[in-house]
């Protein structure tokens, strides 16, 4: 099967951008939700595909780490593309900011501008969309005086930029694991995501998981909890190390770390992304 | 001042029903959001206020727990409420599913939802609202056919439940942060909210802030995190801490604690919830 990547689309959404990245000859295949692009690789439908997994302002995708954990059989995570996000209020030609009454961007746009919307536009509606590039067309569909945030790439005939960098903070990347059916090959610089639950949620299980990687010499570059789904305070634990799983201490890690959990899943291990030059 | 206490409104949210649980009394105030109550409770509008702050399907209410890493300065967590969490699927009267264009709810009722509601309704379009209440407000004024999702609380005249517990797990809850201007007394059974960043995010520096409170028998209900907001990779660890901070052994620990972060901050002590009998 030639390589096919899908993303989070329509064209335009930062998604689509880190696709062209990974994958600049295509194709790129556009889907409605990252559900639908985690589903597209485990059915086959797609060799790859690529999906934002955290933001530096926002923080973790959340369905996309639950489908992770909770749901994905074949799909696993061969790679990663960070990039800069630079988000931009989106309007019509001649808006008056003082009119708008309604903001649109997918969850996390807003997530990244909310101190930001709040200050321009304190009485506004705020509208989740299924992507930024989305909310630019549903803003000029809008009946009432609107605006959307998304980035440069999501023009569109008749929208235009009333303010670039409308994020939270200046400094605001986003990273997205490129995900298909098997792990990436050893490079001798890589990561190795895997997701554990703990046998009792207490101090000393995770101190005694942490300690397996530490005792190793293997950093844990992230590490994020998700509720297990069961009850509160029952939490699964993602992490990222900075090794290979064929890598030997990261091999030796895992035995270990598989006796102190009740579950150990590996989500791939994938070459570390780096700035291009 | 008389105790008043602010909640995420309108009327029927499951904030108002945590909020007449710690107050039955009240008077409680209704605010447009979560971060309109915390900054109530910062201004002394009122002397309470009550927050959601984690659910066992969607995971952490992460505006609030943002609110308190990086603008809270006079607020303190000095209460818990967990509620059972039974979401209802709302109509009007004769709605026919396969009709439904959109479903209304606040985005953590559609993340506890999110399974059921793709396959109850897989092409409906999904709105979040301010509130779940708001939201059977706004599918009974929607021009073309909604549902909403929204505790049992939220009824309003011509909305009908269409379908009860309609959550993906069965079990669900939610816990509440009461906040006031100071933590509450010691009651010799509680916990202690706090928030760190570690000097450097590597494996050593975590496990031995963990290994801190391990050494002094401490146990940890729960640890999260969130992006520091500065760049990828740098986060703030939020854990509670089954102890007062004016038992000795967490006094002890908090010395020992801030020597080895960059940042510390204590969100409050209070009584652990007990579930009424």
């Amino acid at each position: 099967m030639p390589k096919q990547i899908g993303f989070l689309g329509p064209v335009g959404t930062f998604g689509h951008e880190a696709a062209k990245t990974w994958l600049p000859e295509g194709p790129h295949v556009p889907y409605p939700s990252h559900l639908h692009v985690l589903e597209a690789v485990e059915k086959n439908e797609v060799s790859l595909g690529v999906v934002a997994v955290e933001n530096s302002i926002d923080g973790p995708v959340t369905d996309v780490l639950d489908y992770l954990i909770h749901d994905a059989r074949r799909v696993r995570v061969c790679g990663e593309v960070v990039m800069n996000i630079s988000q931009c209020l989106w309007g019509r030609h001649g808006t008056v900011l003082e009119d708008v009454q309604v903001v649109f961007s997918h969850p996390k746009g807003l997530g990244q501008c909310a101190k930001n919307i709040h200050a321009l536009f304190p009485k506004a509606k705020q509208i989740a969309t299924d992507s930024t590039a989305g909310a630019v067309i549903q803003m000029l569909e809008s009946d009432v005086p609107a605006v959307a945030i998304a980035g440069k790439a999501a023009a569109q005939e008749g929208a235009v930029i009333l303010q670039e960098n409308v994020q939270d903070r200046q400094r605001n990347s986003t990273r997205f694991w490129v995900v298909g059916r098997r792990s990436a090959r050893p490079t001798g610089c890589d990561k190795t995501s895997l997701a554990f639950e703990t046998f009792k949620d207490k101090p000393g299980a995770l101190l005694t998981i942490y300690a397996i990687f530490a005792a190793r010499g293997l950093n844990l570059s992230r590490m994020e909890s998700r509720p297990a789904k069961t009850a509160l305070g029952q939490y699964v634990f993602l992490v990222d190390v900075e090794a290979h799983r064929e890598d030997l201490e990261l091999k030796d890690a895992l035995v270990a770390a598989r006796r102190c959990t009740s579950r150990l899943k590996v989500f791939g291990s994938y070459p570390q992304w780096r700035e291009q030059a």
